[in-house]
């Protein structure tokens, strides 16, 4: 069997090769942030358990982060600190909404999203503080996690009090009426 | 101009094409997390002039957060909060080393990268904690910026002192050491 292929027909070919890759390469350049987990979190929680919101208020739940291979020389002096920062990627997120209920007394409340710690955000990327109890072959054990088992993790960052820790009187107040551990 | 394609050919090339497919999705959903900037950050900081290690120990150094339009809706009651965490993406890494030398006295300390907060990360990922000082207009005016001019934002979280800034004399004391603000 033959196909044609005219001079011209290959121009086309070739233009919508050269169109996909374009669109391809400004998706990414232009709007899209594209990340790999470093790590993944090993926890007791499933979306059928649940997980503790901001597990840090329930120190006794412990859990492990698994760092893969390419990434465990980063590790170094880690175990120096008690706590630290994980940012992970909150993978059973699947649509977000502008607002939330704040886990408040008055059900009419009504918060902007980014005012909360809802997970169902645009980009549901979740923030915690953890204590860190050992560092053994390339697994952090921690205590205070409140993510699933298996969410990956993007980033591990020392907590470094002067400037994570901020003194708030105003911020205090307003998570103790509002209970904003969503 | 003819060009023969067998149908043995035209196996190959749909076989081709589906593998294409393949390995995209498979990168996407498997290694891949992709994320949309919801705002970007104005700043006076660019890779030229630079930017403050740890923008918040310079309070007086301002900026603001553009929120986009779609997002605007999300910002109810933000104002509430005096802190407020942004995470925000290092659009100008270009790659990341294993270790990273904290700006301390001694020159000899290596850390691992995940125990500093050096910029040049696998994932790189920006966190501060700033001083919000006004919502308007869907901008968000605040102090202690340490971001360049243009530098994508992916999420904004209201600082809740019981969860986020917790006491550590431990980490006080490796901080005061090592001036870990890289």
């Amino acid at each position: 069997m033959k196909i044609r292929v005219t001079n011209y027909g290959k121009l086309i070919i070739l233009f919508i090769l050269c169109l996909n890759a374009g669109i391809m390469n400004g998706q990414d350049i232009i709007q899209q942030i594209v990340y790999k987990p470093i790590g993944v979190f090993h926890s007791p929680y499933s979306p059928e358990t649940g997980a503790p919101r901001q597990g840090i208020l329930i120190p006794e739940g412990n859990g492990t982060i698994e760092i893969y291979p390419e990434y465990q020389r980063a590790l170094k002096n880690m175990e120096l600190f008690e706590y630290i920062i994980v940012i992970y990627h909150l993978d059973k997120v699947q649509k977000w909404n502008h607002t939330a209920k704040p886990p408040a007394s008055n059900p009419d409340y009504k918060f902007g999203l980014f005012a909360t710690r809802s997970p169902n955000r645009p980009n549901p990327i979740g923030l915690a503080t953890v204590k860190l109890e050992k560092v053994e072959n390339g697994m952090l054990y921690v205590s205070g996690v409140d993510a699933f088992e298996g969410t990956p993790v993007l980033d591990i960052k020392p907590y470094l009090p002067s400037v994570d820790g901020v003194k708030s009187i105003q911020n205090e107040m307003i998570e103790k009426e509002l209970g904003l551990h969503d």
